[in-house]
């Protein structure tokens, strides 16, 4: 016996998925290395103020964290020049989203989104219970705005573009982004995902999303990727404060933690770890690029802390990423992000990209 | 202009009111010392091996966490021997509550449970926008079973019942809770929040629900309250494995965060810290009954760490609650709980009790 009553589109969901453990890696494959490069955090480590701000919090977690994440929140609406009362703080932007998908669907409403972006989008909705419109990706693995203009209905209420994509590290410019707000009606949540933003803003004609504070669109950050803050959970959103207000109606009251609203401040104010975090990253694409272009290997250019490459089909795509792991260099082939031929490398430390190469050259031949 | 698309159910939620810090109380009163007794937390502190552990993640926080929380859940499968795939594990009790109100409802189902107890539940299924059905509490500020079985429907989809109660710390027997079951349909989940087990377990026929093993009961317990942890946001369920691989699906997959996952397994193994906790907190009952009781107070009998005063009218209580809080002495007046003659006094340490029998003495005459 069990309880029957789940209802269908929750039956139908998959269990998440986790890869082998690290520990799992050195039991099977016993390598002399691990380049952790699978999911996209910053091997740098995190700032170390961050860590001394969550441990003083140490002495109170007895106590429930602030509810409202004040300090967090004025520390992000100063960097932005806009209102606490615009900001929201969650368990990670996935959180946030969470959040979104909680307070501002009903069941006959839609989402709208690119066939090759971000999972975690589509298992919110796919949990929620709402349809879910899945546009496919250009031939050049990016957001295909013209597409995604067209596909709005009347049932849309939320289009989910991730700028920088992931996984595949593009990105849509300025003028791409303002046309094809043009085409958005007012009912329709805009979330622009920018997680990876620390990484793309230099980028020619990024379009911060800040700078338009449109009313229809949300902006999520994290500090999961360039701040290497991926264990404590920590992600904000910042819109116009009336959709903020609501967010914040259906938030549990006390996400995120207590050490994770701290260090999350902390990692804020050391401008000087993120700087260097994203210059590793710019350094370690550029030395990349030229070891796939001398191995006559196809990728994609990438704004974010990734690079894809791109293989002829599934099969070669899983051969590559299974001998890589029995080197010790941990992947991400993308079949569930729906890009069966696409393999993710994260950008990690020197010593990780030497690995990954000489690793290559063994199983590339 | 603003985006205007919100449903009807989340425009109506009030925003979560938190008190005011203590910070606030300090600069407003000064009082020579606070004896926060509002919130039910421990006021002994944690184990240290619970921040030890936390801190022992600090290396590797750039990594995100175990999506599936396998050392802890395995801890606590071991203590209840159960299998790991019967936990799971949350942000909060109240984050694993979140969960089975976005996995097990449509929007035609109701809930049920009593018109007295944990605000944050009430909440939960407002922001899911089902029906709420709420039953009055006995005059005994009781859990009324025979009232809630009453109300059961073919509508009804899930029942909260909190044993202890929170906040008035009444509990129901093995023998009512046992009738109750035998008056609940296949198709009813009943939620057992048990957050105040640790200082239940040993009252006279209390119930413990894990030692049932009903397959449409989830029984909740928290790391918030008797360990001391709630600035890192743990509580878990279990249940049956199905109904728990469902919420598994449901589940954001990186709650909770690492340190917070190490911090709860380490307090689980300090059985040495929560015996003294609970210890103190039945001296700490008996102290505050006997001097009730002098002072000719009515209050309620309770078998978590808080005792519920009874005044003639909200009037009453809202103003004994203020002139405590004026002499430092921070407690939970209850009109949000449904309770507006109700004032909640956490119990602390012996200075706390010190501190409020003083206060008392000032302010009753």
């Amino acid at each position: 016996m069990k309880f029957a009553v789940v209802p269908e589109h929750i039956r139908d969901l998959q269990p998440y998925k986790a890869g082998k453990t690290l520990q799992e890696v050195l039991d099977v494959y016993k390598p002399e290395r691990i380049a952790k490069l699978a999911s996209n955090e910053n091997r740098m480590g995190c700032s170390p103020a961050a860590l001394k701000a969550a441990q003083d919090t140490f002495g109170q977690i007895m106590n429930y964290p602030d509810p409202s994440s004040r300090a967090l929140r004025a520390e992000i609406a100063k960097m932005h020049g806009i209102k606490p009362e615009n900001v929201i703080a969650g368990n990670g932007s996935e959180g946030v989203m969470s959040l979104i998908t909680r307070t501002f669907f009903k069941d006959t409403d839609q989402a709208l989104t690119a066939a090759g972006t971000f999972i975690g989008f589509w298992v919110l909705i796919n949990s929620r219970g709402v349809k879910l419109v899945k546009v496919p990706l250009t031939q050049n693995y990016a957001f295909d705005l013209q597409a995604l203009a067209d596909a709005i209905t009347e049932e849309t209420r939320v289009v989910y573009l991730a700028n920088p994509n992931n996984p595949t590290g593009t990105y849509f410019t300025k003028q791409e982004f303002e046309w094809f707000m043009t085409q958005v009606p007012e009912h329709v949540l805009v979330i622009m995902d920018e997680a990876y933003y620390e990484y793309a803003k230099d980028e020619p004609n990024y379009p911060d999303s800040m700078r338009y504070r449109m009313d229809n669109v949300i902006t999520l950050r994290t500090f999961s990727k360039g701040y290497g803050l991926a264990g404590f959970r920590v992600g904000y959103g910042m819109a116009h404060e009336d959709l903020i207000g609501n967010l914040m109606k259906v938030k549990l009251p006390f996400e995120p933690g207590s050490p994770s609203q701290a260090a999350a401040l902390a990692a804020l104010r050391d401008t000087e770890f993120i700087e260097r975090s994203v210059e590793l990253v710019l350094r370690g694409k550029e030395r990349l690029y030229a070891f796939l272009d001398k191995k006559g290997m196809n990728y994609v250019k990438s704004a974010s802390n990734s690079v894809m490459m791109v293989f002829d089909n599934e099969n070669d795509a899983a051969h590559f990423t299974d001998k890589m792991l029995e080197r010790g260099v941990v992947l991400r082939h993308l079949p569930a992000f729906g890009i069966p031929e696409g393999v993710r490398i994260t950008i990690g430390l020197e010593e990780d990209m030497t690995q990954f190469e000489w690793a290559f050259e063994q199983v590339v031949k």
